[in-house]
């Protein structure tokens, strides 16, 4: 006989134990945790909160065909813990809100649990409630962080001046490339088998297949597959007050710069020759005849976009070299409130003010003109 | 020429600029609020915070046919506010997430805020964040509320004796009558005018078209539509300690019921003929020749279940007589741990241990039969 194998088999005080069977026990702040009508928490000390909400939503934000179920509950995880890292904030608690497709394995289930659960307990945040619903369409996580810092040290968007100059965290481009090779070696063979069943196991199929995947393509997609949100850094840069601004580059680095630039009331230019693009992401982009400078611009990356007055640079160096990671300098903001990306002899101007990425619109892309004809 | 019609006429910006124009200004407490990556809030002093989380999915928890725009906002936050209710805590602040259709009208959206928004007023509860994205299915409305309180007023599920009272606040059956009404009366003419565009609107056209309403419909199709979560009766329990256990009835009285026993670790005997059904609602119930309480054990009201010991009905009437709202004595707990629906002659019982209400497999309905053929 078989077990049950759906969502739709169990009930959803079971699918809680399950959730529950993977949690580690609950700390002593935590008075009521799961189970109740509501979960009870005494707050931290000398600490102000901060709480975002993200959620992630398939067939717009990622693809069962190929994204394994572990992979999405680390994303849908990440975006989040991304959010926190831009504010200076220590992850404390979650709460994790999906709706199932009735169709949904129950492995699969147990898969974007886990996936979710383990960059949890890696960054020590407590998973203190959520919610379980049926979705008659698509698969919805939606996840709501609670971190806490201390007030001063609180990294914000809007902090920034002119002269200040403008870094990047880590490598760009190398989400976005991993994700055009995940659709394409990856995506077609799922129609059969349904999608991979877990991260592991895409790796290990992809690379004993004759599929000619290098580590380095490995390498790309698991950049999309389980980006690594930048919690350290962030805390390092709040801490030693070295950034001015900053912004986590979930919606792009073009959007970014935009939403710092329009929050502090300046303008920013960035030199496309300094962006740290990843080499094996340049290499694939170039490769396909597409420019891997507008291809690393528009996608996600969890990475930091931060802004430092120029007499901060030594705390900038010393939050580098604890660790946080490596930070490289692609721009400068300006008086003039233009939106510049230098690019080969051309630039690229936000065609009206900036409007951020949206999921309802085509994006205002940015215009590759040569500087003579709309420059500025 | 035509302005934007639907979401996807607009930047996700906008939809944001339309939520805050009806929002009210921001308290001091808070800190950051919308337009950065994430809000950060002063906590409250010397109080517990409490968190809840709840999602409504179209074509799961409402049906855009005839459930108007601002009443799918208001139930919405009004699911997450009786969880806060049954806490016994005070509202504070609000994160609301969306998840819409390209198809949602523009005025759609406007009225699910404006619901929305409203509710959080009447409460003073702060909406401080959220989150937009694109549904390639249906409207699902992700709400997270942090409430506090004094940890000694907590109300839990798990402090239920054998022998303690149990209650229910307010009246139950208006609201499944109401949808009952609804689907009959709104549903099908919908199908060509796209839903009612208000709730205020519907009223309107229900009472002067030819319909035949009468108030008392319209009351019952209200109690659906916009029901009031028992906040200041759960302040109320709390602070008195007058309730050894209380849950709301988000599931359904039946699932209270189990939810309190199961967590308390007694048994519950309910009296039928105690049940406070809205007689309106009996008599639509009857007319359609279906069993009143069987109706109404089943379906969501926003009520309280609450435990009391025999020696905190003082307690519990000085609640009531403070305005927190009617309370029922509807059972007792027992030391035998059954779960007992005493109806007409017949004693209803739970087939197994309970189970609670899921979203994902039927019902395990509780079955009604002889006490002598399977009694208990």
């Amino acid at each position: 006989m078989l077990g049950p194998s759906t969502v739709a088999d169990v009930s959803e005080r079971e699918l809680v134990a399950r959730i529950q069977r993977q949690l580690p026990p609950t700390p002593p702040w935590v008075l009521v945790g799961i189970g109740d009508d509501a979960a009870i928490v005494e707050p931290e000390r000398n600490r102000a909160e901060v709480f975002t909400v993200d959620a992630v939503v398939e067939g717009v934000h990622f693809d069962r065909a190929f994204v394994p179920p572990d992979a999405i509950g680390h994303r849908a995880l990440a975006v989040n813990l991304s959010d926190l890292a831009a504010m200076g904030a220590a992850p404390r608690l979650a709460l994790l809100s999906m709706a199932l497709p009735s169709t949904l394995p129950l492995a699969d289930f147990d898969g974007v649990v886990s996936g979710f659960t383990s960059l949890a307990a890696a960054h020590r945040l407590q998973v203190i409630g959520g919610n379980l619903t049926r979705s008659p369409g698509p698969l919805v996580i939606d996840v709501t962080l609670v971190g806490t810092l201390k007030r001063r040290q609180a990294l914000t968007r809007g902090g920034a001046r002119p002269g200040d100059d403008v870094y990047v965290s880590g490598t760009i481009g190398a989400a976005a490339a991993g994700l055009a090779l995940l659709r394409k070696v990856v995506g077609p063979s799922s129609v059969v088998d349904l999608g991979p069943q877990s991260t592991d196991g895409l790796r290990l199929r992809l690379m004993t297949e004759d599929s000619g995947l290098t580590t380095d393509d490995w390498r790309l997609m698991t950049a999309y597959l389980t980006p690594v949100p930048r919690i350290r850094l962030g805390l390092l840069l709040g801490r030693n007050r070295a950034a001015s601004a900053c912004v986590d580059l979930s919606d792009g680095l073009a959007d970014g710069v935009r939403r710092i630039a329009e929050a502090s009331g300046v303008g920013v230019t960035v030199d496309a020759s300094l962006l740290p693009i990843d080499p094996a992401a340049r290499a694939f982009f170039e490769a396909q005849h597409v420019d891997p400078v507008e291809a690393s611009l528009e996608v996600d990356d969890y990475e930091l976009l931060v802004t430092v007055r120029p007499r901060a640079r030594g705390r900038l160096a010393a939050a580098i070299r604890h660790g946080g990671a490596p930070l490289t300098r692609i721009g400068r903001c300006t008086e003039d409130r233009a939106i510049t990306i230098r690019h080969s002899g051309t630039e690229a101007t936000a065609a009206a003010l900036p409007t951020g990425y949206t999921h309802f619109r085509p994006f205002d892309k940015l215009r590759v003109v040569p500087s003579d004809v709309e420059g500025r």
